[in-house]
């Protein structure tokens, strides 16, 4: 068996070192790409969200947009209240996973790159997992001055039934 | 000045080596985020696009959503035609570096979490920079079947002025 010697061994560091350096270079550039789109915004209340949710508000409806726009934040284990959209919403999932569920049909599992066309007068929840944030992008189209009825809480027993089956970890 | 001995150096390259496992580990968490959060879609033509910009169609107009929501990446130095849109516009960006510039008037930088609510009827181009790919979501609003005007192209020599104060490095 070849023996090392001193001057091998220090190569060697060299090499280690600089392999390092290449990796470190490569995270802080990846690093620079990851941070949010948005702020993560101000508290929702609990009386419509269970758990921790945030939204930034990105623009009011206005004489165009006939929607509100906004980035909403779901800590682990936060969701939506049920509720429904007396015009519908879109939801585009940005960061991390979670779920969106219709009142009586399986959960639908929510990740980077998901869309969801909620119609109208439907009643559903979306949140995050018990194990990952959820962060989406919500356009929430208006009827005259409503854009939501909410309804009362997913109860932590359907909550942890739906994570059972689907959440990664 | 203390001499290494080989046993020293041993431990230095293992050290070392556990601290590229280390790197490495936080750079793959890090990659799983950096992803783009749609596909980069469909080239869309030069007719209207100066260079390679590319659509995601994510959603046509429905009876509820009264818009069109596409993903458009524009590589370095592509650019939108100068045009307009009968009911506006909405621009969320989602990567990269580019511009946004209405007749007449300076360019807007864009960076990720930039949006750009345009007016209706405002003639406008938006694009990447010479150096950055432009990453952006567009919410599209419809009056009657229109949602653009197409007009003519942004000279070389604009997208170069507008470049020359503002591009990042």
């Amino acid at each position: 068996m070849k023996r090392f010697t001193p001057k091998l061994l220090f190569i060697g560091i060299i090499v280690s070192i600089t392999a390092c350096n290449n990796h470190k270079n490569q995270q802080k550039m990846t690093i620079s790409d990851s941070t949010s789109i948005f702020p993560k915004g101000e508290k929702l209340p609990n009386e419509y969200f269970t758990g921790n949710a945030f939204l930034h508000l990105v623009l009011a409806k206005d004489k165009n947009n006939e929607f509100a726009l906004g980035s909403v934040t779901f800590e682990p284990g936060a969701r939506t209240h049920w509720h429904t959209h007396p015009k519908g919403q879109v939801l585009i999932i940005t960061e991390g996973e979670g779920f969106y569920q219709v009142k009586g049909k399986p959960a639908q599992l929510l990740v980077k790159g998901s869309v969801v066309n909620i119609p109208e007068n439907t009643e559903h929840w979306h949140g995050a997992s018990v194990n990952n944030k959820l962060v989406h992008i919500a356009i929430t189209n208006y009827k005259g001055d409503s854009n939501v009825v909410w309804l009362q809480p997913v109860s932590d027993q359907d909550y942890q039934e739906v994570n059972k089956t689907k959440t990664h970890e």
